[in-house]
């Protein structure tokens, strides 16, 4: 049996997230899916490093599984890029120890939202960055980011739905940048709870808008609840970006 | 009665082009969808500085309509956006002269084609950037396009469809550049024959390729024959970047 390790990239717009359910179409389903054409016939489940909701993009996303297939990497990269629809792309593919596990073993995770506060939207990009008309304060926000780079535990963070039972987690970096007139944020941290990037951009627009003050963050942590926080903000502005393993 | 003149940006991934037909959804049928929800009733035809094909996109196109509303261009703005679909924006509108014509009173243009030459395609650009993962020399390219410039007959560089008895257009600039990790030729002239940009990109791949030297497109543009170019690049590739007026 080999294991392979893959970094897909895909458009989360036409799917219903990445996780195989009954009805509808999931990044999980379409590559199980490729998997079975090129193994002709099933071959169980793939391991990613985490799940992303409805309309959440990729650009390295980390999976696995494991093959009877005596297959170079580069035969691999092919016949799955082949077999997988347009919007999933396959761009690497590593042979690995039996041993590595996408989920498990994934020490580092980075997530990018991009968002525009442009009068118009740019409708090249309306799937993938968050139109947000409105006055913002981009120095506040960037102070407001502060208070949620450490340790802390994010419970006011999470969406109630999660399943957690541990809630503290490390951000190690929040960058807030423009780029291409996009405002983006960056968030490297060792892992993050359901939701909790969305509503981290809600609660620092929030900030931005006046409403709190960017140390009001500090006493929504300290809460612990996930009525003090910002709204959810939706999901085609976010990016899994980059994982990382030990 | 009042004319107003509009620039709208639309993504034409979901259109069978900018003209009205029997079957399929266009952006001329949605924007008079639009005009007769505003005004309650028909309100005719709009006029547009020139069709665009299935999958071609504007970022910059024109576009004028009557109206017997007495409605400032701020209000226009808000009542187009509102009740149009989110693939088409409007960024500007303009109180213009009766004498103002979209079409007719156009004096330049500028498209622009995206082509990305990596190895892998970036999902997030799919319907917008045309995937040519083959070696191209880039130097050879930019020569071939000087062939380009100037005024000619481009009979060879256009379908022969076209229903235009008059061939003969000047190009003013054809510029090729990185941008975002894509490859961007900008083309600027007085006006283009049908596929006229596609063709080119086409041919300048073939040039770019090393099948045919860049002084051939000469050659090509002498037969006056639309056999003797290259092929017709994909339409997704191709934006109407901007039109400008006297």
């Amino acid at each position: 049996m080999n294991r392979l390790k893959c970094i897909i990239s895909y458009d989360g717009t036409s799917f219903s997230g990445f996780q195989v359910q009954p009805n509808g179409r999931t990044v999980q389903g379409e590559i199980e899916k490729a998997l079975e054409k090129i193994h002709k016939g099933y071959t169980g489940r793939i391991q990613a490093s985490g799940r992303t909701d409805t309309g959440v993009h990729a650009v390295g996303q980390v999976i696995h599984f494991d093959s009877i297939l005596d297959v170079p990497t580069s035969g691999w990269i092919q016949a799955l890029n082949t077999s997988l629809p347009d919007d999933i792309v396959v761009t690497l593919v590593e042979a690995v120890d039996a041993s590595f596990h996408a989920r498990y073993n994934s020490v580092k995770k980075e997530y990018r939202y991009f968002l525009s506060n442009k009068k118009f939207e740019n409708v090249f990009r309306r799937n993938y960055c968050y139109h947000y008309p409105y006055p913002i304060d981009l120095k506040k926000i960037i102070e407001g980011t502060k208070y949620l780079i450490g340790t802390h535990d994010f419970t006011s963070f999470c969406s109630t739905k999660s399943d957690k039972e541990n809630k503290i987690r490390t951000i190690y970096e929040i960058d807030v940048f423009e780029d291409a007139g996009e405002i983006v944020f960056r968030f490297v941290g060792d892992g993050f709870l359901y939701n909790m990037v969305r509503i981290m951009i809600g609660t620092l627009l929030k900030v931005g808008q006046g409403k709190w003050s960017p140390c009001e963050i500090e006493n929504i942590l300290q809460q612990k609840n996930r009525k003090a926080s910002g709204k959810t903000a939706p999901g085609h502005g976010l990016h899994l970006w980059n994982v990382w393993y030990e």
